[in-house]
């Protein structure tokens, strides 16, 4: 396995990583490793990211049954951002919708909730 | 137009920014905006990244032509990163590939190129 402590991290030793939907191409949303968390990624094929609020280890759908099984894993040309290709089950949003990007930014400013991709609330 | 200051900022004010291609889903890479630049982006239509290198705002393709003209905006539920899909004139990598996340972590560690990206080395 590729060391993954060869990414750049930032200071809190973080590197930003994007979830895309394998099947649709949708961003579902971006989370934050450290090398240990992206090596547990790669390894398990489980997405799992360090939790900034928790201070913990974090396998996206533990606890919910949604997890995001890994496909396909890129960096970019700096090294310093992760991009995941997933088969999302049911919601990436902890608020029920398919991706965490459900708002969109009007030209009037107002968000706009994109509901095709609300899964349920739960 | 939105206030764009009401997302939310890291310590250094910036907020990461997924670029994604409005015209086939392709993530082609992740920059960071200060609220300056979401508005100058948001207002202009044109991508605008905070170069933390540079400490300067940065119009995407301003000298290399290859811009980025804003399709449609994004935040998550979270506030705290933006999605923008783009129509990505030439290369979004400065290298000269499609997308920065040119590199493939295969599944024994080597990095693959995925040449179908490749606009042109320049």
């Amino acid at each position: 396995m590729i060391d993954t402590t060869t990414f750049k991290y930032d200071a809190n030793g973080l590197i930003p990583a994007v979830i895309q939907d394998d099947e649709n191409g949708d961003v579902l949303m971006v989370g934050y490793m450290n090398a240990e968390a992206v090596r547990r990624t790669l390894e398990s094929k489980r997405i799992t990211f360090w939790s900034r609020s928790r201070q913990e280890y974090w396998v996206k759908g533990a606890t919910s049954g949604f997890t995001q099984e890994l496909q396909s894993a890129y960096y970019d040309c700096d090294r310093d951002a992760l991009l995941f290709r997933v088969i999302q089950k049911g919601a990436a949003c902890h608020e029920g919708y398919r991706t965490c990007f459900y708002t969109r930014i009007d030209g009037d400013g107002e968000p706009v909730i994109t509901r095709e991709q609300l899964v349920k609330p739960y």
